[in-house]
């Protein structure tokens, strides 16, 4: 049980009113409380004889925890490696041959990082497509991060034991860790799995009633090349596969036509939108307003730090709001309200994490308090959320909770050796540049 | 005298091999040495009897000082105080309004804290457009930083008096500080100010032989209005003033026709591009992907801490890259080479500040340590410039040098007492918002 009292700010949700000078209070994995510390509640909880943990949120700025929709966390281990590249080129001649020597304890130490760099700014959960994920999940198990993972498919290289694997990956894995840990199915993309393998994975979706998690529409080449082949569009492709009878997370989403986006808003497929990825790799800018005005549920993914390079929701949101005023050439697009509700409440929905990505009584426990007076970019106050969204560098990140657990105090993450996981990673990384 | 020994690596310019291992000792406000630790000069050097304070480059970056070519320091008071509007809209209603509460005080403490930031991002110099200029210049005496100032000219608030002004200003604080502070002439923009103010401008630019630093071509309602009372757009109309026989310094620049691009690359006009802003304000993408193919000399601008919301030049230089790799659909376009160059040497050529931009043998001594160790976005290390322009969050500024000064030591700024700075910040943005 946990206290945190004299909170300075506390943003429940997008459409609720901010509170200040608040508190929370936490028990077992939930939130039961939330109010201001003059309420009548806050001073009978103080008489009752609880066991908690008190903690001051004076100075604080109280958060709901930001979900990273879309990532392949292994990818920490080749930050860097390669840069200035279209995304083919990169893919074909930097990304796929280093990944090819990646071991799976590569893949376990890389996704160990990345959840370090993640608790780090602020990120309590995130959706996972790479390799090895029994290590991931063993990694996400002992971190105590939330996550939603899923084997990354290539037909070509996975084949119908990618199938079977994923399919005894869920079984076993599926609402473990009290629920922090959920599954998902990943066909990589319509570009490396035909029809007939999409349909395995939609089988398996339907077999566990879980999500689709998968790139559609991130480069215009790509598009062309599925209507050369097929006719169609990725999406219209898609659709007439009866795909999105599933709940399906489409990552990137840059190059759809209207009758595509009029698919998505039907179907209530959401999006995992990456707009430094899409930048870096020269992809594009995804239509997110016109996304948002047809009530698609948008969402913010950084993908991997091989190609972005950090796992920093934050830059994100900034990105995708500096991106879309300027698409838009309206520069009230996205506002900080808007930015706030992607990374934590829609993603919240995408994942069907239920009680998750608000400050609310009966949600689950998962809290980011960051400290306003650490670092120039908070002052001077006019408004915070504008600080943390524009300004910050998250370097802030004070306290973190996860299911009612504090993973991160006072800036240090509990669960993860820190200084072990750089030595680990450099060692690994120099023998990767040797090979 | 400093001796930095056993730096891991040096970038000291953009056509310039790095060097692995090296060392930097400097005199005075010289770089009198700059080479490998396993050079025979510098075990010579340590022979010698020389009163050096030596310091551990181990794990460290070294990098030329950063230099911000666009900023008006003093508007750090209002950070945050409006933000997801146009440029006109805020300006008239919310900055200009809350400009005329700011007292000269205001903007001594509000470039104070700018210095502050701009310091702890690894800005060592900047070019300031505001008013209070004297204020500001005796803030940039103390706190060791490299400055060029001038006031902000609008003919109609400022009118003969504000040229007056300025001259004086010129005369008294021009090459002050042993060079470190220079001084311009800054009339707004074309728009504001009228052909024969400009005129008055160039006068003073061609008495004192300085800069003329002016805004120009920021959004495209005012090229139109301009081509509505002039008859042509900006560019071409300041240059049938020969405007552009001074050294000018031109922000933003965002609408051009080629025409205009030509026009700055015949008259060897410098940009300062400032992307964050640009897209903030959703002004456009400034073309300079086209303005380097025609060899102009493009630096980089974080603009006031109203518009931004910060100023780390480092976040620039990502945001260029990213934009114009958007902008020509080409991922290669600006590599992280390119980006150093901008914010360093180029810049310096810019504010015709010799003997700065490079860490080179007889250059003033302006550096900047960055710890390489201390935040994962630094980890795997294949390359240590793309970790730290696309991944870092500049948190890692360890040393800074200026003129041979240390001002940042362990990540301490040595001239300004930073908890005082949030003190008077915040106590005098109270006051703002009550007013």
């Amino acid at each position: 049980m946990f206290l945190i009292d004299n909170i300075d700010e506390i943003y429940r949700g997008s459409d609720e009113k901010k509170i200040e000078d608040g508190y929370i209070f936490i028990e077992d994995q939930k939130i039961s409380e939330v109010g201001k510390t003059g309420d009548k509640a806050y001073r009978e909880l103080k008489k009752e004889d609880k066991n908690y943990i008190l903690i001051s949120g004076e100075n604080m700025l109280a958060i709901p925890g930001l979900i990273n929709t879309h990532t392949h966390a292994g990818m920490n281990m080749l930050r860097g490696y390669a840069d200035d590249m279209s995304l083919m080129d990169w893919l074909k001649n930097k990304i796929w041959p280093a990944e090819s020597q990646l071991t799976p304890e590569d893949i376990r130490i890389g996704s160990r990082f990345a959840i370090l760099e993640m608790l780090k700014n602020g990120i309590t959960g995130f959706n996972d497509m790479y390799f090895a994920m029994d290590l991931v999940a063993d990694e996400v198990k002992k971190s105590g991060i939330r996550a939603q993972l899923g084997y990354g498919l290539i037909e070509e290289n996975d084949g119908q034991e990618g199938l079977e694997k994923s399919d005894d990956f869920i079984y076993r894995n599926h609402n473990a860790a009290n629920g922090r840990l959920t599954c998902n199915i990943a066909p990589h993309s319509p570009y490396t799995c035909s029809s007939e393998y999409l349909k395995g994975t939609m089988e398996i979706a339907d077999k566990y009633d879980i999500n689709i998690h998968t790139h559609v529409a991130e480069t215009e080449g790509e598009v062309q090349n599925l209507i050369d082949s097929e006719g169609r569009p990725p999406v219209e492709y898609l659709h007439s596969l009866g795909f999105f009878e599933q709940n399906v997370i489409a990552v990137h989403s840059v190059h759809l036509s209207d009758d595509e986006i009029e698919i998505f808003a039907e179907k209530d497929v959401s999006i995992s939108h990456n707009p430094t990825s899409n930048a870096k790799l020269a992809s594009g800018i995804a239509p997110v307003k016109k996304m948002l005005a047809e009530g698609i549920n948008v969402t913010l993914g950084t993908d991997g730090a091989a190609s972005n390079n950090r796992l920093d929701l934050i830059s994100e949101a900034r990105m995708a709001s500096y991106l879309q005023k300027l698409e838009t050439s309206n520069a009230a697009t996205l506002n900080t309200r808007d930015l706030l509700a992607m990374m934590t409440e829609n993603a919240a929905e995408a994942l069907n994490w239920i009680l998750l990505g608000k400050i609310k009584s009966g949600f689950r426990a998962d809290i980011v308090l960051i400290d306003k007076k650490s670092s120039p970019e908070f002052y001077p106050d006019y408004d915070s959320l504008s600080n943390l969204l524009y300004a910050s560098k998250l370097e802030s990140v004070d306290h973190v909770f996860i299911d009612g657990e504090m993973i991160v105090k006072n800036g240090e993450v509990k669960t993860i050796d820190e200084k072990e996981v750089y030595r680990e990673i450099h060692r690994r990384s120099e023998k990767l540049k040797n090979d």
